[in-house]
């Protein structure tokens, strides 16, 4: 049974029956680009949600898993520049009062909250409710959403598909999302919104979001290591009456994978972006610690950066990372390249040359079979600039 | 019963049958700084040593073991420039040549030999071999021999000092060392040579040195990430026929967190070290869990270089490492600061403005307590500036 994935243009608007805009209420020094935006939706939706694996949960999630597992929701109000994490109770208590003047302005059932920027600090809550008035609840404004949550992404992050199943039948799924962090620690924040008038059942609607983001953001990211925030909600208004699980799983499945590769593209100041393809390991597991030790190691992301074919810090790495290896067995490639195998330990000069026109691209692939077993996994990190310093450095000041 | 601890100038010099020089054999650029030293004694010592948890063992290590659980020695070869790891059997090989035809120079009693430079070259044995005629086996060249080992190490790492007990007996305990790395994920090669003429019983000397080398070095690294090299050995030759492990024990110790300190103050293009003292953790394992977080946060080590006293990424980084921690219970001080409590979350301009003054200082302290046991850790760490990035996209080339 086949189904067609159709790219559309913009975003969310093109999912019937939901409703998004964002203004500035001062939070963010630009006038021009939002930092309060919401997602409304006219029926009440079913949601399901990914959060972060950090201790120290936001305010907002706590909010959230106060309504309990099984809620329907018909709003998202998201903003930019304060993640309202480490606020204990008090910021619990300022998203209740946000989204009860929220009531005022709109219908709301069991509105949610996501927020992203800097820690520790209150919520403007009185700029917040100010803004109510200067959003407009019937606009279906994609672009300004998408911009109004971004942090320090260089681009806005927005898809959106059609799937057509064989009867002709279609539904549709678009998503936002912000995040530019390194990404490993992974404690720049990712937020993700992903909506649609799939009839998904309610109870496929976890475990599909928990596997594509395993799939995605979470091949980005480090052992679990999140930020207080991190988010990734799907939200269904089933108006379209439409379903198929492999349809709907393909699709939800390429957009977060699309959107996890825009987001490692704009890792901050990353040049290139590199898959790290680890196979022949005892198992996936051990395949895992290997490829995310490699996406992570400073040494190996300056030398992406420097374009410097030096292998020895990916072998280096991959001994360190507490798995089972064999230096007689392993063999690493740089896309098709072999560049380290028992036999061939030195570079050469030609090897070295065409390691160099490899490692010049934006794109690459660093393959290291073990050659032990059966297990792999890929991860995917991108190179350590002066740039991420910069930013880094600077960024809250 | 007391001591005292004298410092003594020069090094390697000060024990007594110990002899140390270098020369320079066309392995590094600089003729004027050597590539090849050595440390000999004139009567055969014990020795104990700790290496590396990489997998990948370098050759001279794999070489060493070779040797057995008990043997004497009374000479370490060294060479910088080229690390004789990922070299196969050849590597071994290699060794095996040069060290006979050391032979030929002086008197050998199971040499062992400490390498540190690029992984995957192998050694230039005939360049090695011919500068044996420019060694003084005679000579008490410290200076030189320490500087022999360095590789991005902007500055050389020599400690000697004179222990006398309570009786006017004494013993004295000398180290040469490198290592410059960011030290976090610890792959920057480190090597320690200690010598001594105190009468220590040789099941003494493993402990001594492991428990040593756990309080300093592995303090200043993470999980057992290692480079292929990392080397720690200590020697002795029981000339002063004195001994007392409580004192032994004090200098050691001291030495090796000296020479730590002094690794990571040359952290490649480190600005700043600060300790990262968890405590009221549920147990060690989780302070020091938590403190190593701390200490390899790319985001925390660019906030200690941008002077930004954002606490934030403190929390999050705590958050994230897993351990048992309550927001309402976590207090944060940098140095006696209380900059986080439950009490004051936000921080004022009072606050912040001593926040910015002690994050000038090259060294202060963080100090977290999680306000649940009695668990605490120290790990060390420094910040991450756009040297390192400038240091290591360009080394090797």
């Amino acid at each position: 049974m086949s189904f067609t994935i159709t790219p559309l243009k913009n975003g969310l608007e093109n999912v019937q029956g939901f409703f998004c805009d964002a203004t500035n209420v001062g939070m963010r020094p630009n006038p021009d680009q939002g930092d309060l935006a919401f997602i409304r939706s006219e029926i009440p939706c079913d949601i399901a949600s990914v959060f972060t694996s950090n201790r120290f949960q936001a305010a907002p999630i706590k909010h959230y898993q106060r309504y309990g597992k099984d809620f329907q929701t018909n709003f998202i109000l998201m903003n930019a520049k304060n993640a309202n994490a480490m606020t204990g109770k008090a910021g619990i208590e300022d998203i209740d009062r946000i989204l009860e003047a929220l009531g005022e302005h709109t219908d709301v059932l069991n509105p949610v909250m996501s927020s992203t920027g800097v820690i520790g600090y209150r919520l403007p809550v009185d700029k917040i409710i100010s803004g109510f008035e200067k959003l407009d609840f019937y606009a279906k404004n994609s672009d300004k959403t998408a911009r109004a949550i971004m942090t320090t992404d260089s681009f806005k992050k927005e898809l959106a598909y059609e799937v057509t199943l064989e009867s002709g039948e279609s539904f549709t799924v678009a998503a936002i999302c912000k995040g530019a962090g390194m990404i490993n620690p992974a404690m720049a924040t990712m937020l993700c919104f992903i909506i649609t008038d799939a009839d998904i059942p309610k109870e496929e609607m976890y475990p599909l979001l928990k596997t594509g983001a395993d799939y995605s953001f979470n091949r980005i990211s480090v052992d679990g290591d999140t930020s207080t925030n991190d988010t990734v909600m799907l939200m269904t208004n089933r108006q379209s009456a439409v379903y198929r699980q492999d349809a709907f799983k393909a699709v939800l499945d390429k957009i977060m994978f699309e959107l996890a590769m825009m987001i490692l593209k704009d890792g901050e100041g990353a040049t290139k972006v590199v898959a790290f393809n680890v196979k022949g390991a005892i198992n996936d597991e051990e395949a895992q610690k290997a490829a995310t030790a490699l996406s992570n190691s400073l040494l190996v992301k300056t030398a992406l950066f420097g374009e410097d074919p030096n292998w020895g810090r990916i072998a280096s790495t991959i001994g360190a990372s507490g798995i089972e290896c064999d230096e007689e067995r392993l063999t690493i490639y740089y896309d098709d390249l072999l560049i380290y195998s028992d036999q061939y330990r030195e570079l050469d000069k030609e090897r070295e040359e065409r390691a160099y026109e490899i490692m010049k691209q934006e794109q690459f692939t660093i393959t290291c079979d073990l050659g032990l077993g059966e297990g792999s996994f890929t991860a995917y990190g991108c190179d350590l600039s002066y740039d991420y310093v910069k930013i880094n450095a600077e960024y809250r000041t």
